[in-house]
């Protein structure tokens, strides 16, 4: 099931995605091109996981990370699909990164990898936007990195009851039409379990907290005037343009 | 004024904190010793910062980073005055440090420095609790340093209007009776207000979020079995025990 929220005539919907229409709550059909996209869900606490693919370290000229490098995005970093993310003034190098997100359903405490994915409850995509010229560890980027208003683009939909393997899933983005990244979620060096096993033995995890889970080889630059389309295997494609900001 | 939530004969109460007292809704008084308290108020996100005092610095041998060097403190990390800080297993050092918690009032972005402080809504008392050993870059340190649950005391109470100038209080901590840690605002590498200047040139902070302004020197070990006691000028005293962890 493809969840979302959207915005038509002036009032919020809770919807469902199906054969290429929106369907609202008392089942009316809704063009997807005519409404405002809204996060699909009220994220939690967002986290992320920086190096997560091995093409992409290498890609970095890195290795493997001892542990998984987490980092924060912000909510007020968060974006719906279809929003315009602002290239900041002054900034030389933004690139996209898209990345499986996993959004969890229940609350997780010191829960072991094997039992782990029965606690989520979807997945989505996320664009781990990146003002490069900050970060200078990428083991561990700060927060003025990747914690930018609108370096969050999440959505469309919360899948859920459809993924049947987080480990095999292609991953691509396109900008402007052409295909830059292309990777494979069975090439994560943490599994999606395995990155809620080493989280949770130290935090709880809540309901709509969400987990980033790395971004695969070919990241690149991306100016004002250009689209941003990611696309994950089975969760559809999150578009976002970039433009020129305040 | 000096806000607080607690719970009493099984309800939740929003207080006033008055000549020793706690005055409920109704104008009922409270003893502070016979109630469960409660975080103040709901906090959204919150920032803090590393290495914002030069005695500290210093004490880590350390000197002035070029620019506030920001971490995030999850929502999951937090804990209300009296609530138990559960101490890891497995962890060597985890230390205290007191800080003055800023609480904003209003929506803020590319606010000025000079303006920034007429945003802000209170102050309160954080303990920013970090679990040492995880600590490999003190400019950045790791979520697993300082996100763990329980490792986020805040309170007791929201200070409104009361607070002249941030810059000119004292802080100290005690751990069983004892002045372990002792400074003043004034120290700040940054001030508050040049904190929220930085901040919000790329991030929005919303109404509820806080800012955890850094320690002064004086950090040292805490272990299963002591009593930390925060205090700073006008905001009461942050007073939780250390427990073994689960």
């Amino acid at each position: 099931m493809k969840l979302c929220r959207f915005i038509a005539q002036g009032r919020v919907h809770h919807g469902v995605y199906r054969e290429g229409l929106l369907l609202d709550e008392a089942g009316e059909a809704h063009d997807p091109e005519g409404v405002t996209w809204l996060l699909p869900f009220s994220p939690g606490k967002v986290i992320g996981v920086a190096l997560n693919y091995a093409d992409h370290a290498e890609e970095l000229g890195l290795g493997r990370p001892e542990e998984p490098a987490l980092f924060w995005k912000p909510n007020s970093s968060l974006l719906p699909h279809k929003g315009a993310v602002r290239y900041p003034r002054g900034v030389g190098f933004v690139h996209y990164e898209v990345e499986l997100a996993v959004v969890v359903g229940r609350p997780m405490r010191r829960v072991r990898a094997k039992d782990a994915l029965d606690y989520v409850l979807g997945y989505t995509i996320a664009n781990d936007l990146v003002a490069r010229d900050h970060v200078r560890d990428t083991f561990r980027p700060p927060i003025r990195a990747k914690g930018r208003d609108t370096f969050g683009p999440l959505g469309p939909f919360l899948v859920v009851g459809e993924v049947e393997d987080p480990q095999n899933l292609w991953l691509r983005a396109y900008v402007n039409g052409e295909l830059r990244q292309e990777g494979h979620t069975s090439r994560m060096l943490f599994s999606v379990a395995e990155l809620l096993e080493y989280i949770t033995e130290f935090m709880t995890l809540e309901p709509y907290d969400v987990l980033l889970t790395g971004t695969p080889k070919g990241i690149s630059r991306v100016l004002p005037g250009d689209v941003m389309r990611l696309e994950i295997q089975g969760l559809g494609a999150l578009e976002n343009p970039v433009v020129e900001g305040a």
